[in-house]
């Protein structure tokens, strides 16, 4: 269980803007700092614009820029906009499963239920509490 | 985010052994039951018997046979014993990880704490928790 390199990236390209000057970096930056593919990052910068998390900014100095401050942007929101499902068990996808006990069986509302939590947890947290200070000695030195 | 298909066929096993007379059955039984591969139920029983959950038992009437009543077992147990890893992000993985924020970043720390109330979720459950009484209708029907 983990969560795709997709929302991975997508959570690191937010931490990096986060902690740039005016919230803004480009992705090429971006991608050599985490040593990732430009391409792969092109696509989830696209999805993060759709979602409502960061704005395009064209021209000289532009880039990608946080549409909102990092503390009013939630993990649980990040994940939950960027992981394609949320099917804790094969039985959760109507057209994969076909599972004999489906009918009677409680494990579905069990998982659901524990997953439900797991994005709780998350939702506590804003991109601002999982950035420690010193993040910003790391980005000053490249 | 999904439980691997060996740790749900292993609680598919343990649902049948638990409503089967005397909580016994064989392997062919549960495959053809649920319309899975043999082989790779054969891998499941065999990790089922390493962990403590069932027994084989030889010769005629034998089979698969539970080692505790389904009360005392714990769906939490099962999927912390057949999952291979709780690396809710890639950064949990020693060997994989390479992400330069690791040193400054709670995202782990985040990630464990979700993941930690995940599997309690499923602790507060057992075996018998999860099967509804007409799970024995379909068995009977058989």
């Amino acid at each position: 269980m983990q969560i795709t390199s997709y929302t991975d990236y997508a959570l690191r390209v937010l931490i990096y803007l986060a902690k740039s000057p005016n919230n803004r970096a480009t992705i090429v930056e971006i991608a050599d700092f985490f040593d990732i593919s430009k391409n792969h990052l092109v696509k989830v910068a696209h999805q993060l614009g759709t979602k409502g998390f960061v704005t395009t900014v064209r021209g000289k100095g532009g880039g990608l820029s946080l549409q909102r401050p990092p503390e009013q942007i939630g993990i649980g929101e990040v994940v939950r906009s960027m992981e394609k499902h949320f099917d804790w068990v094969e039985c959760f996808d109507e057209e994969r499963q076909h599972c004999r006990l489906l009918p009677n069986c409680r494990l579905k509302l069990l998982f659901a239920h524990a997953g439900d939590t797991y994005l709780q947890v998350l939702d506590g947290a804003t991109l601002s509490d999982v950035i420690l200070e010193d993040i910003d000695h790391m980005l000053q030195n490249e």
